[in-house]
């Protein structure tokens, strides 16, 4: 899905402006949640959940049977081509808003550009790509910040609405549930191999299509039952699927057979292309994942952080079929992933992978 | 105002780690907005306000008598100490909501930080000093997102509400109004004379506890009559004036005889210390801004950034006093600096600077 829409300055790679892209440049995991829960935070009683994981989006009570949803994400590049990378930064921020079930409505840039090294004109299709799928999203960029920096970074911060009888939290998944993950893994290390110069044009093309799809689950599911959700993003499946097992005092299980895998993931990850959050996302999985027999390879898969992932969703078992076929349609590499157990009696792990 | 609190790792001076700070490291003032007007953008019915400038507070309307008021802010360091820049961060941030009327909700973390260069341990006196901040607004800190990076960058995006009936614009000036203004001018030239060094240790507390403070004006003036509002940020008192008399309509006098200057800031002007923004303000306001005869460092004072500068209000005539006398509890520099005129007939500027 390299733009066919033509911009002059296309000789600059974007990803050769960088050192480290994606989610794999975020900070340690453990770091910041430990600092903020140091400092004791007042919590005003309409804010439901804060961010507490530095990582998600805020919900705040409205008062009149609304939720707003605040987040905010933004990151080096990740390909190279600027209506590309303008559409991924949106798609995912807006991503954190349909994780929670609601409907994006604003959204404000987050620009740090690098005027020493990129030409400005370089901001116009960025922002046209992001605009592109801000208004598919219905809806309205409505301005942002901007400074002159040392490497390029886009993001946005995105406030949207929900329900408060329909918004979804990744704590509620309850035994018997099946999970469906709507987009294939495999951001993470495609990122790196198109850095190292060792992906093939048609594993990035399909990556890139992948991570610039909206989350736009919500609308197609309607009131299917949805127990929980979450967007896989920096902490890979392993650690977001573990914060759900976690935070609803369940068992998952994930059958690695079911994965939807995009092409040129498990190649590069055989191929040892790695990145620190494989890393610290083994170190921040460490206590609560069972891996079983399951070779090398998978287990980056699974610790793989995405850039602009798909939805992880807990589904009540009567409606998994329907809500299957139902997210298909838009997306084609959405499956069953696992199941929902009760905790484990004997003190074993949150997460348990598995391979038929 | 330098923090008593001991912050371990305070042997590093933050402005030292980075080569342009606060709001003087914006791109060039026109750019942005013009890529954003080519772009066309869509506007959902609720999106009352969007940053056309990209610099202020976008409103929606709630649809139920209340306006939400969302904005970002974020910059490199501008003062040294960890607990004063995460003070003056937030103040910064929280800025744009007291600048709309209103009063901030919540609070989301930006964080760029530099793990190769400084030690994570700073982190938290950082989120001290803004989570002490956004705490006094009485708002909470809801998470964030952080990213590993060359240089330093905080800032949040705010989410505040204010009441359709007594939301603040800056394009409703009235012939008539007379000018007030909350802060003392003079940081931007004065954290360039502090990278330099040439800064003394009391002109730079003066301006650190400027920044730190809250534009808590919405409660202090309560129903008094404000017709317009703007914060004086990026742009400087002349580019924030000019664009409410051009929003307005109107032609504003500032008489500079009666504006309030921290310590330092006119030597360190007269020194012929300037940054990058003295220059791209002064080509902003070119056209529609009249100088008379005033000396170069009061034209420069005019021109300099701010960060977390003081409101600029415009009251109603009768209001006025009773405005001073109230802001003066908390802000003791605040001043009457000048007047709203009727358009000029004969095509006069839109701002006027005059001295007694």
């Amino acid at each position: 899905m390299h733009s066919n829409i033509e911009t002059k300055p296309e000789s600059v790679a974007l990803t050769k402006t960088v050192k480290r892209g994606g989610c794999a440049a975020k900070l340690p995991a453990g770091a910041l949640s430990k600092i903020l829960q140091s400092l004791k935070l007042t919590r005003p009683a309409p804010l439901l959940v804060g961010m507490e994981k530095f990582d998600d989006a805020a919900l705040w009570d409205l008062g009149d049977g609304r939720l707003m949803v605040n987040t905010l994400d933004f990151f080096t590049p990740i390909v190279d081509d600027p209506v590309d990378f303008g559409r991924i930064a949106a798609a995912n921020a807006l991503s954190d808003v349909y994780a929670m079930g609601g409907s994006p409505a604003l959204a404000l840039t987050i620009l740090a550009f690098p005027t020493a090294h990129l030409p400005l004109e370089l901001v116009e299709p960025l922002m046209r790509g992001a605009v592109e799928k801000i208004e598919e999203a219905g809806a309205g960029l409505a301005g942002g910040h901007s400074i002159d920096d040392e490497t390029l970074k886009l993001g946005f911060s995105v406030t949207g609405f929900v329900p408060a009888t329909r918004a979804w939290t990744n704590a509620n998944a309850q035994p018997g549930d099946l999970l469906i993950l709507t987009k294939a893994l495999g951001t993470g290390v495609l990122i790196s191999a198109t850095k190292e110069g060792k992906a093939e044009p048609e594993w990035i093309n399909e990556a890139t299509a992948s991570m610039a799809q909206l989350n736009r689950v919500p609308e197609l599911v309607g009131d299917l039952e949805i127990h929980a959700a979450t967007d896989i993003t920096g902490f890979g499946l392993a650690g977001h699927a573990m914060e759900m097992a976690v935070g609803s005092g369940v068992q998952i299980e994930i059958n690695t057979d079911q994965l939807p895998i995009l092409s040129g993931a498990l190649e590069s990850l055989r191929a040892g292309i790695l990145n620190r959050a494989h890393k610290t996302n083994l170190e921040y999985t460490a206590d609560k994942v069972e891996w079983s027999q399951l070779p090398a390879e998978w287990r980056w898969l699974a610790l793989d952080a995405q850039t602009s992932g798909g939805l992880l969703l807990s589904v009540a078992p009567q409606d998994a079929e329907e809500v299957l076929r139902r997210v298909r349609a838009q997306f084609p590499r959405a499956a069953t992933i696992g199941r929902v157990l009760k905790p484990s009696t004997q003190g074993g792990s949150a997460l348990r992978f598995k391979a038929d």
